[in-house]
């Protein structure tokens, strides 16, 4: 009955212990250095596993983490599940309603973000490929192209996290990333698919690899369209029927390891099929902020950290560092993807400012691009040495990305939301009890304050607040917009006393409303007043002043709370 | 690299994904007929398992869960992982303070209501060991000593869980039975993990099992005096430092993972540990409520529900269903215990018919028993037939808890809210910032009311409010005391317009506050008063009426939108 061994199951545990909590650890410490959690939680492998361990004492490694079979196999089976995990996480981002409400700069910004850096990298890795590591004997085709893929993947759920830790998420540069960003990961991951089934087909495991592809590409149609349709049905009656939020995430996670086994079984990884899970389920009417988070929570704090690890316990990393190889496979991969995408936003309309800015948030790589290079090495695809170089250059390229972008936006004077809201524009008691009406409300006031029509405010305002919800949580929102009848930004303010609930992440009813009405081809405003904002709702006694405060002066004195910020930061 | 087959990997995931589904599916119908969902998931674990599927389809049965070996292992290392999680939500649920602030009479229930029990159990399968499955060759003593414990054994969570669907986990008689269970459960464990030692001792496995039963005693000693202590200074400095939920939510896992791993390693299963973990870092102080939850939702979600099919998929239940036998156990589970603790409660001072309502509280068994008998099993201690009947005892038992308690409390005519609540009990802005202010500014009021000292009402309810916190989250919470100086029941409520943290499990503020006062010697009069509360809370209607109400009169008339109750539900 059971086959386990008592010591094999301690071994286990305490390994699983260690590696979450050293994950963390380092992930928090990471995180204070102002870089995404994933560097702090590959470190963590790295020195657990044999980079490190086995330098300083190879008796400890060979006992905590040279491993049985069966201790093997178990963490093995943990990772994939955490894998699809991940991937269902960045499904649940994509957003294809939005997607197509942005479909001309997206898809721009898109297509030259993946067409540039696969170009780059097809063509170097097909010109040298054995600088790149191409093993003799293997079809160079097949590695080419899979050097292009790697080249042009995006990483959307570290995107998200880099826009919304400045707080510009909710930005429209933010939504036209994260459309971007989309399209580029479905992109990516569908080439991908097709190179695994090629690579399946030459090993002679499948009969005959391009029904493999048919297959793969019927089942993606067939999840976006008819199992997004049957999602969106059925996702909103199990949360009103099922006990919140465990009934939805139950199913949730029940659908993804179907859709996981189906790609899986289909010749493929199971990464894609959670992926098409998560997208099929993750739109905006049907799942709310709240339940999101808690799978999102799920998947990263616990999973995450595992497969992260992993990578690095598997690898001695000192033993394959390759310099002049990370040194193309970095510059191929930032070269090709920040021109690419900056060409796209500059021919859709932005500044070249804006436009740089735009390049360098999709080129951070992040999680999407690790696990790719996994799989390829798992696959025999890559070796050792490519493996690291692009393990480094994912790694890299999300750190750079958060600091770039913040050098971009904050060169220019600031502009303050303490010049910008007049006492004209402050309204003490909005009446409305819907975010509908509380954008009405506002955009009455904005009217009057910026000559324009109030009907043609609501308008641009509301069906932007409709591609994403603006709420910040913490009783905060900015719904915005950018007009092209005004010339200088205008900002008006309202305060609710029963709060509304706008469908934030945190489930606060918002109480707090500021309205940005910026020029059409100023996206710095924009991004300028939010950052403002975000000074005043990340400091908590303002933030606590202006929840309470009773008029205009008191208000105003709120904001003052929160100290100034450096132009950089 | 990789050791699973890509086939093997599909059926895993697969698997998972139907066991959660069908788990969450049936544990969703059972919830609607007001039964544990506990009780669906075995049921889908039945279904799945060989008792059904053998008998409709061979094939279907052993293509999908007769599984490789290597499946098997993963199966086994992930519901290893998951039976730990639910002991340290068991554990969480373990407050060591509000135990000792009980202690006369927490202690006297839980004494009878282990050693009543654990006599009958001993002494019927001790007579008749034949009976009751024991194999000849084996220490019958062990056996007999496993089978009283079995007896012995509740189940806090699902206590927790019924008490909470009725509303009366917040009232005195549930902070006394969760005490009470909450010692039980520990004591229990316990004495389970001497009885796996001596078992190991027998077979040779370890070579002296009192030295097992020394460490295990030292390590629990250990864990609830340095290590608790410990988690006092760290966890909060956790919770304010790290990234929140998840940096808590990872160290709490990895400590937890750790923990299980020494107690494995020491030769009793890796429960015991992940138990010890959960109480030593579940004190009310430590964690919020929320993050609490949490975890709960962690565990209870998405691993409980694999745990508890598994069990039925082990085993062809048809096929070793013992009529006498569980009528047996049943008889000997039910009577030890209703009848222990109904006089534990009665010693102690309670009526009759709340002795009675606290016996039929903790005689439900639910998970504990089924993961205490399901060890048993592995370890060889017990056979097929004894361990069907174990697992319907717990099911029985659960299942019939809630339905007595409900009828116990609901015989008298029941008082209500809206014959208690005059109108110079009530005021309409409570200017209190916090718990405790709220709870003075009532008392006074209540004082009035009542004819008695505001000072000692104020010591009463904030005394009882520090044991648990009465918040009922939505906004609401019910302070409330026993008073020996009042004849009849006194109600007085009041509205807070900005909210009070009352550090309620969903985080809201509170702004609606009623305090209740009753007579010492009349248990049920609370019982009534917090039902009919819960009457109004849990109607959608009649809750945001009451959140809204500006007077009075507005405010009783939110009471009256939610309809009166039959007596019995």
């Amino acid at each position: 009955m059971k086959i386990l061994t008592s010591h094999e199951i301690a071994v286990i545990l305490v390994e699983i212990g260690i590696i979450i909590g050293f994950s963390r650890f380092l992930g928090e410490i990471a995180r204070r250095y102002r870089q995404p959690m994933v560097v702090g939680e590959i470190l963590a492998g790295i020195i657990l596993g044999p980079t490190f361990l086995c330098i300083i004492t190879p008796d400890l490694e060979s006992g905590l983490f040279h491993l049985s079979p069966n201790t093997l196999i178990v963490m093995e089976g943990l990772t994939t599940v955490a894998v699809a995990l991940l991937l269902l996480v960045a499904g649940l981002e994509i957003n294809l309603f939005s997607l197509w409400n942005q479909r001309k700069t997206a898809f721009l910004v898109s297509f030259l973000g993946i067409a540039f850096p696969f170009a780059l990298g097809f063509g170097a890795s097909s010109t040298f490929p054995g600088f790149f590591g191409h093993v003799s004997g293997s079809d160079s085709m097949i590695f080419a192209v899979f050097f292009g893929t790697a080249m042009s993947i995006s990483a959307l759920p570290v995107i998200a996290k880099t826009l919304m830790d400045m707080n510009l998420l909710k930005s429209d540069m933010g939504t036209l990333v994260m459309a971007s960003a989309a399209l580029n990961d479905l992109v990516g991951w569908l080439i991908f698919s097709i190179v695994v089934s090629l690579i399946a087909g030459q090993a002679g495991q499948v009969n005959n690899p391009y029904v493999t592809i048919l297959l793969i590409i019927l089942f993606t149609v067939f999840m976006l369209t008819v199992v997004r349709r049957v999602f969106r049905r059925i996702l909103p009656w199990l949360e009103r029927r099922t006990v919140w939020p465990g009934g939805i995430l139950g199913f949730v996670f029940a659908f993804t390891m179907i859709g996981s086994a189906v790609t899986e079984q289909l010749g493929v990884h199971a990464v894609l099929g959670a992926l098409l899970v998560g997208i099929a389920a993750g739109e905006a009417e049907h799942l709310t902020e709240r339940t999101k988070d808690v799978i999102t929570q799920f998947a990263t704090n616990i999973f995450a950290p595992l497969f992260f690890a992993f990578i690095g316990l598997r690898i001695n990393f000192a033993a394959y560092i390759d310099l002049p190889l990370i040194a193309a496979v970095f510059v191929i991969a930032c070269t090709g993807k920040v021109v690419g995408c900056t060409l796209g936003a500059k021919w859709s309309g932005s500044s070249t400012r804006e436009s740089l800015t735009i390049g360098f948030g999709m080129n951070s790589r992040g999680a999407m691009e690790i696990i790719i290079s996994l799989l390829a090495f798992e696959y025999g695809l890559i070796g050792e040495n490519l493996f690291v170089a692009l393990v480094i250059m994912a790694v890299g390229t999300t750190m750079i990305s958060g600091p770039v972008m913040g050098w971009l936006i904050h060169e220019k004077k600031p502009l303050k939301i303490s010049m910008l809201l007049k006492h004209e524009g402050y309204v003490h008691n909005l009446k409305g009890a819907t975010p509908r009406d509380i954008i009405r409300e506002l955009a009455n006031l904005a009217g009057r304050e910026a000559n324009l029509n109030p009907a043609m405010i609501f308008e641009e305002v509301w069906e932007r607040e409709r591609i994403i919800g603006t709420a910040l949580g913490g009783g905060f929102a900015v719904p915005h917009a950018r007009l092209t009848g005004i010339r200088t930004p205008t900002v008006v303010a309202g305060k609710s006393r029963d709060g509304v609930d706008f469908n934030a992440m945190d489930g606060a009813p918002v109480q707090v409303v500021f309205m940005i009405l910026t020029p059409q081809h100023d996206m710095g405003a924009q991004l300028q007043i939010l950052a403002d904002i975000a000074r005043i709702f990340t400091n908590p006694a303002a933030r606590a002043a202006a929840l309470k405060a009773e008029n205009y002066r008191s208000f105003m004195n709120a904001i003052g709370l929160a100290p100034e910020r450096s132009q950089q930061h």
